[in-house]
């Protein structure tokens, strides 16, 4: 007789008495079964081998909204002109030491191979919990590339001149733990054990290449609890995003469009920047300050000059003392210029971690923006709202990173190719 | 001129021209607008004032299930029979040094007030973002007390005889962090942005009386991806939760059915433990070894000698060679005692909180148990899978609490008067 959990941590091989632990034959079986485990995983990815893969699950019963399925394949890559699901994890990623175009390439077509089965509700190729991957629940992954992929493949001369960290603004507090990155892996789905297992493959499976340097999560209002179109609200109460590129309208404020720009045709960048809240003073200001600061009203989202979410702010109205209605330094003035190309596609989230001891929050924003070119349309609305923004009286960026988004990969082809032949 | 932000974290007044800044009167509007709503903060919640209360927001448009609501009056508090919603958030706090029967009177007078509100789809009384209260998704909030409570208010002799600390078990590496508590709000709704209001909203109304101590998020699948009825899964991939008490069947094991108890009428348990798991050893095990661990099949959540997830487990089946088909130290094996009341209602959640530097994954399960009596139905059950559990393998309990859970507030009742008076 053998005693329970031998060798486990924490097993209580004390209070063990006869009878009640596993048998020899059961801990026989448990060892085989490790080993023959721990040999599949070693053995399956590296050889791509189909023998290697986990056997087909019975079928999950997914309902409506786990059954959405967004397409993988195509010029283009899901996740920034798809419907944006509830649910965000931003995983960045760093290549080991050592690593070379090799590595890049190989990693590539592993994400490649298994964020299509992902995206489409099958298992990763060496997926361990088949069962979790049968409700997509319009998963998307959207893999991005930082400016050491360019260096560790050897093909700086395909690198972006805008890949590289924002300018340092006056209002950062900036983080080591919330920036820069080699590599990002944007996960959304409208399911949160969805995207926890999306997230586990993948950094898994990336593991002899690339390991995690940090992961953000966020959220919007769930499946089904708003009404459709209705622009979502942060947790100052805001509504937030009602002024957003249409990429459908204006695919060339997102995409790179041409094979002309300093990026590839159907690449895009993405600006991934933490901003904490201070909601603690933002709570010692009334409704009047509030709208003040943003220059919307918070019931509606409607410009204080206006009556609907989506009217135009009227920036010369004055009121009858003469004073501007919408004030100089409101949110939504200072984050207009007048040249159109100064917009870029929002897909924010709000985040709520685990408080430090003695606060009440730890609360903000995930804001997460696409582009064509940041150093051209995004910046310089950061210096007008660092230099004067009543918002940053209550908000405070804490992270910041930027990434080349690759193009998408059409049928056969795997994401990044064309950069790594 | 003024340059804009002055005096605020981070405000770049170096860099502020001439004409960029908030001009005079909108900073003053500012100040006075600040100076107002912290007068009325401050003002608001000690007279119980409904002049200081928030005024009511336009209708935010939600959705079918945005809409529902759980009734807050009754004999038993919601969250515990009641349907259980995708998302929780666990929040233990601690009264402030010198707090007093008045002061624990005085904080479920607000937490009743408030509670019933954002129940209900309604603003707390000084809610700051009352258009966030308008998607109640189904929010429940449970109230209980830590031994810090009768203690405080001097009514040791009204404290249940199981309410302390669980005994040590061996398997057990637990956390400071994740232990123990004054008070514990149990937050559940089927929207995160909701169970985010709503814990800043009680939280922040508690201030003067206690302070946050720990804060657990879960999840569970989103409303609509899986079928109805659909037992969830962990993040192991297993079916957990298939053997669950059914209160309405037998409420005798969830709730204190009668006045002769060691509690009160109507009142229960709960016991929250934070089990880490190792997902990167459990990657070792293969399906055989797995499903041999809990004595389940992974595809469906049978038991090794059923064919349906509900049918019970034969414990005594045997294999051709003689050995029990389920493992002594399977799982489901040592979770059964012969004791009926041996059992609780299980209503956990997985989490997923941010990796440490290093790892890939800091993933588990917030394991959440109401019972009657924890001492006599949970310990024992909790003994032997700490003696002899093949799981123990892979999980590791790191943190641990027992509250009483209040019974319901009736119309005009506040939360736990029959104790205080």
């Amino acid at each position: 007789m053998t005693t329970a959990g031998a060798g486990a941590p924490g097993a209580a091989s004390d209070d063990a008495r006869p009878g009640s632990g596993p048998s020899r034959r059961s801990l026989l079986r448990l060892g085989a079964a490790a080993a023959g485990g721990a040999a599949a995983a070693l053995a399956g990815r590296g050889a791509w081998d189909a023998a290697a893969a986990a056997p087909a699950p019975a079928p999950v019963a997914a309902d409506a909204a786990g059954r959405v399925t967004v397409p993988f394949r195509g010029a283009r890559q899901a996740g920034v002109a798809t419907p944006q699901p509830a649910f965000v994890a931003l995983v960045a990623l760093d290549l080991v030491a050592g690593a070379d175009r090799d590595a890049v390439t190989r990693l590539m077509r592993i994400w490649t191979d298994d964020v299509e089965r992902l995206m489409a509700g099958r298992p990763g190729l060496a997926d361990t919990e088949p069962e979790l991957a049968q409700v997509p629940a319009a998963l998307t992954v959207t893999v991005a590339w930082g400016p050491g992929v360019f260096t560790a493949a050897g093909i700086e001369d395909r690198r972006p001149s805008w890949l590289a960290p924002l300018p340092a603004f006056a209002v950062d507090r900036l983080e080591d733990r919330w920036c820069g990155g080699d590599l990002l892996l944007q996960v959304c789905a409208d399911d949160q054990v969805t995207v926890a297992h999306a997230v586990r493959v993948l950094t898994k499976e990336a593991r002899t290449f690339a390991g995690v340097r940090w992961v953000q999560r966020g959220f919007r209002n769930s499946p089904g609890t708003v009404a459709p179109g209705t622009t979502a609200r942060n947790l100052m109460g805001q509504v937030d995003g009602t002024r957003n590129v249409d990429p459908d309208v204006e695919p060339h404020l997102v995409w790179q469009v041409d094979d002309a720009g300093p990026w590839v045709r159907d690449g895009s960048s993405v600006v991934v920047r933490r901003i904490a809240m201070d909601l603690d003073t933002w709570d010692e200001l009334d409704r009047v300050g509030r709208e003040n600061a943003v220059g919307r009203r918070l019931a509606d989202g409607a410009p204080l000059t206006g009556a609907h979410e989506h009217d135009e702010p009227d920036l010369d109205a004055r009121d009858a003392l003469g004073f501007t209605v919408i004030s100089d330094a409101a949110h939504i003035r200072r984050a207009r210029t007048d040249d159109p190309t100064h917009r870029f596609l929002r897909r924010g989230y709000s985040y709520d971690d685990t408080p430090a001891a003695g606060a009440l929050s730890d609360s903000g924003l995930l804001f997460v923006a696409f582009q064509a070119d940041p150093v051209a349309q995004l910046v310089p609305v950061q210096e007008r709202l660092a230099e004067a923004d009543l918002m940053n009286l209550w908000t405070t960026p804490v992270g910041s990173a930027v990434f080349a988004v690759l193009p998408g990969a059409r049928e056969g082809e795997v994401l990044g190719q064309a950069l790594l032949v």
